[in-house]
């Protein structure tokens, strides 16, 4: 079974880190990938710095972000990140139709992906970026 | 070496394709994809009308599909791939900026992935769908 | 449903693997992987022949030797692989401080891998091995 | 072609952090993953801290965590992290009977991995944590 | 939850693709892979129609493709598309002897691809297409 | 750069490994695969004993295996592979014709493989084996 640390039993470093992913989430509530990380708190914190700066507005949009994250997860068959990223893109927008067209896309890739590799197609030098 | 079908060998079923490709991406050349492709016909029309179909703009735009394809190459190190649709993002508008952002998802992505697997975290029920 | 070839229902030459997989490892039990290779009794012994050999200890102890096994079975998502070694290094001697580092090169290195086909980095030519 | 931001023309914070990366592994030159982060100094920076953290000494040894890193590499066929790996555990004392050995792990777990899969072998419970 | 649409419920044109699978199959049930598409009905009607071409029968013979379609799946550990493939490959004559020969090729290249990617193995001048 | 232990240098011990796979497969020339094994006898002897016995006629033909082979490599992008086992295959009579439906097969079950676990599909009672 998965050892999670409970919000009543976290330590307090680890209970401010759970309030501050709360407080930039505004959500009232730690999901289990936080608990499962608390077991060795400088992963936690070293996770949850990383994913405050990766995730934040920027140059690209944060619900754009979600829908790569769900990209990677879904070629990796990461199940758990499957299911927090998809409701985390739903929260911030996404719509149905959104997702099938995401998960089309996805599947489109990793199919030329295997194409490309199977007749070693060489790249063109106008995609260089020289 | 890989066998590639120039535009000046091809047969007309071929050329007719490689001429829709230009006219629908408003470009003057073809990629080495599609003249990889053509080496089996079938498979360069089924292609090509997935990737007309699933790349058209719809509920997701153009700029944003790139960089989902980016996400999936990247994790898959499909090099061919990754300098097409880079080149394909760059054309519509993707900043350099928004490039390291998009790397900087997907690398993370690919990293808790793994945690999760090594955790073995169990899907919070808050993220179902139902 | 899994076929699973029990211990009372093996043949003599799958029983004959079998003990040697107890006598060998010290254990008084079977676990499942070898349950199921046994449905084929060829690759039943081919795999144990494969993994006496390899799991040995030699240049590599043994607790590292599961760390590494585990390294590839978390990057892969391989479930069974993963419970079943996790359980064997912590049997030869690895803490979970262990386990939380392991775990942490492992997300990195994952990581950074894709930053690497992201950015199509060249490799310099002090690491050849020449 | 690949961007690198060279020594020479590098910006403070940049050339900051490069010499911080000579000081920790006692270097004098900058490897080709560094200078193609340094595109994005945020992401350089970024992946200084981590690694400075994740590889240093712990509870897992330096040479030992090199080691998982290429096992993590060599299953995604990473080859920039294959080499710049494989050298800086040479550099720690990893012999060509290690590498090997190695190797053999990384293969063997890459193929029970799969043998597990399509047999969909249940996990004991004798493997459980709790 | 997955989202599965039934027969019953099914729209007049998604009705219409679930008739088609069952008479080129010669089946009387629609199995849940469909199911989830017609959430979408674009995407089941482009599937069905990528899966109808490519899975005929054709140069390669409907079993060995059902093979082919398993060794793709186990290495991604797709485990609804191993047991789906799995069975169609048992309607098609597979037997157990066969599966687990099929097995022992899946395991094994998943291992000699990553005894080449550790040694970089270059490619011999005589595996030319040329 | 990568060490090959060419055919003039090896030790008896190796030649008579390099002999009896030239005799087994009926060519006069030993490619880089084994030369780069022959730096670890003991695993050039592993692997080639696991081979001679996997890749040997049996419920599945040669030909059959080299194309699941190929599967595999291309999943993976093991551009060695991939090109070898093409050699191999071609030799044992593969047409272009079905190398091209091999790819397709290939392209789509990656694919579909994606689309399965980006909408979680259940695996439908009907495929279980009992």
């Amino acid at each position: 079974m998965t050892i999670l640390i409970e919000e009543s039993e976290a330590s307090p470093e680890v209970k401010a880190i759970y309030e501050d992913i709360k407080a930039v989430r505004k959500v009232d509530w730690v999901n289990n990938f936080w608990k499962a990380m608390a077991r060795h708190p400088a992963t936690l914190k070293r996770m949850w710095d990383n994913i405050k700066q990766v995730m934040a507005p920027g140059a690209i949009d944060p619900l754009t972000k979600e829908m790569i994250y769900i990209a990677v997860s879904v070629t990796n068959n990461s199940r758990y990140c499957i299911a927090s990223h998809s409701a985390a893109a739903r929260a911030k927008g996404m719509t149905e139709e959104q997702y099938a067209e995401l998960l089309a896309v996805i599947g489109l890739a990793n199919e030329t992906n295997r194409l490309v590799h199977g007749y070693d197609v060489p790249v063109d030098p106008q995609f260089s970026t020289d």
